[in-house]
């Protein structure tokens, strides 16, 4: 997977590039909507390609490994097939939700035992089979199986969960490289650096797995309860390790005032789903500041949500109409709002890398920081 | 508001004309999807207008009188400009849903006085006050406040609710005259024959009614619990009553084989929530008949739901990942499910109506009775 680098801002070191995937280029940097379980929340398809022009998306492995399972998405050709998506597709290795949403997980050298948040069932997902899970999804891009601690963590705890992490990257990188020789698939498998808040840690897990040589590497273990300075502080430290001509992913991360900071420090690409989640519990993101649709001071409001925005949702309806949709707790409030919420992130981005490529990020960066809170 | 017969089937007496409301002509017989809340639940406005080419919509008095309210909605330029629709709106006068939602309704001749589902505050709706509230809408066409009862009721109480009916749909006509005479309105106020399933009552009904020379007729007190036969057999016998050169609107009806039975009974215009509500329960309707989406048959079938369908959902979708959708909870499902009934609907209605236009409308409505179960 070539990762084509563009341009540099020589004030922040902040990058544009194109990643070349096998479903198609993608604009970096770029921030990635969540399809958690296939979907993006509320977004039919065919607006998430043409209205918002994602290029790519994620899904998450844990929730389509238990529904519909990934030998249906095998059988059905694949997940870009199943769910009629046409451009690239990340998926995370799982992990993540095994540590925050599955009961009775219980780590061991092999792998990480859980339990279905759905039905209860065990499951077992070793380094090497969510590797196969992925690609049974046919996934662009797959991420390596890592152990991911809440914070705080004591400096040992992380220590060895960064260690694990480091084992099974190589294991799972390895059955990666040899199902890639067996069957001449050209997707990617990005390990993840992890070490909590440790920038030592993190320094040595970075060293570890920039050995596997692989296509990109990814920033783990943030948006874990730590303070969003705290999250920047280890990207800032830990992004200048990975190799420069491979895309650099944080995981997770993170509010608009913030994509600018990450992208300032190095970062290509990001995810997060506050966008989508905040847009279906009626916070909305508009260029001038949140906007709490419930409150009574939209009831009457005429205006649309944000009118710097071109989404169908503020091209066509008013505030009083939205607040109307909520507080009715209809279906099409969702459907609007995770669309504008998606457009401001994808707009947002945009932005970043066209005054990257015009050299003027620097001075965009500077106005965020003045209007906002970071 | 002009009533435009195109052709009338010979045998039959199915009827195609155009309805020429305010907010631009409407092809007939026509089936309205509803829009309870200003809004089509699950469709954007977009798929409404674009893709499934609606000519009218449905919305209800009850709830939007109740939230956001009318005053609030002609504040902000009224119902089409509140939901961003173009075209026209038939809304009911609220009587129904008094009858079947709130609780505590005391009837008098002033009119109905009744609580809110939402928040329990007392309200009244008179004949002359569901008017004034559907102005506020500025709906096309708006609908005499009714007593509706539900089935069975005796000779007596259908009597007696009838004679209510016929009196209401007085005061309510003549204040809807003042109203249009100050106001130069071009809205439409359909009177409602009631009569329960007497014949003698529904033709008592009629004739009152029809005194009052109103653009269009509407049978109600139907889909109110009696046998699906007894309600074609009251329409087949109301709807001669009724003037040949208005349309005529059964209330609340059916199911998709339904549809041309009461075409073949003279009815020009229909309206039900089944097509919107069964697909969010995921109940499809398809050429082939109904479709369960949640059952297991569906889990990995790759076909789409309906190939005869040209609707977005069937171009692009198939039944398991629909199935998938449905069982995981997803609000895409509502959308591509509501957008594909939604279609059959109107597209059973279009093909009616080119049949009758064509005079192969016998053999349209022959090959659906041996088709299906009516």
């Amino acid at each position: 997977m070539l990762f084509e680098l563009q341009a540099q801002c020589a004030t922040t070191g902040a990058r544009a590039g194109i990643l070349h995937t096998p479903h198609g280029p993608v604009e970096t940097p770029v921030f990635m909507p969540v399809g958690t379980q296939a979907t993006v929340k509320g977004l039919p398809q065919c607006w998430l390609e043409q209205d918002l022009d994602a290029k790519i998306i994620l899904a998450n492995t844990y929730h389509l490994f238990l529904r519909p399972g990934h030998e249906l998405i095998r059988e059905l050709g694949g997940l870009h097939k199943f769910m009629s998506w046409p451009r690239a597709i990340l998926t995370d290795s799982g992990g993540f939700q095994v540590f925050s949403l599955s009961d009775l997980r219980k780590i061991s050298e092999e792998g990480v035992l859980f339990r279905s948040h759905l039905n209860g069932d065990a499951h077992l997902f070793t380094p090497e089979s969510t590797v196969d899970v992925q690609l049974a999804f046919g996934s662009d891009i797959m991420m390596v199986l890592d152990e991911c601690l809440s914070y705080p963590a004591s400096h040992a705890a992380a220590q060895s969960a960064m260690e694990r992490t480091v084992r099974w990257a190589r294991s799972g990188y390895n059955h990666f490289l040899r199902r890639k020789e067996e069957t001449g698939i050209r997707s990617s498998l990005f390990p993840i650096v992890q070490g909590s808040m440790f920038a030592d840690l993190r320094s040595a897990c970075a060293n570890e797995l920039l050995e596997l040589n692989a296509d990109g590497y990814a920033i783990g273990g943030l948006s874990v309860g730590e303070p969003r300075a705290l999250s920047l502080e280890v990207v800032e430290t830990t992004a200048p390790l990975l190799p420069e001509n491979r895309p650099r992913y944080v995981m997770g991360v993170g509010m608009p005032d913030e994509l600018p900071e990450y992208v300032a420090r190095g970062i290509d690409m990001m995810d997060c789903v506050l966008p989508s989640r905040n847009a279906r519990n009626g916070c909305l993101f508009t260029s001038a500041g949140k906007v709490i649709i419930k409150q009574s001071r939209y009831r009457n409001d005429p205006a649309p949500l944000d009118a710097r925005c071109g989404c169908y949702t503020c091209r066509t309806f008013s505030r009083a109409y939205l607040r109307h949709l909520f507080q009715a707790g209809e279906i099409l409030f969702s459907t609007l709002a995770t669309l504008h919420n998606v457009q401001h992130y994808l707009d947002t981005m945009r932005q970043i890398r066209q005054s990257i490529l015009l050299g003027t990020f620097p001075a965009y960066l500077a106005a965020v920081r003045a209007a906002g809170s970071v």
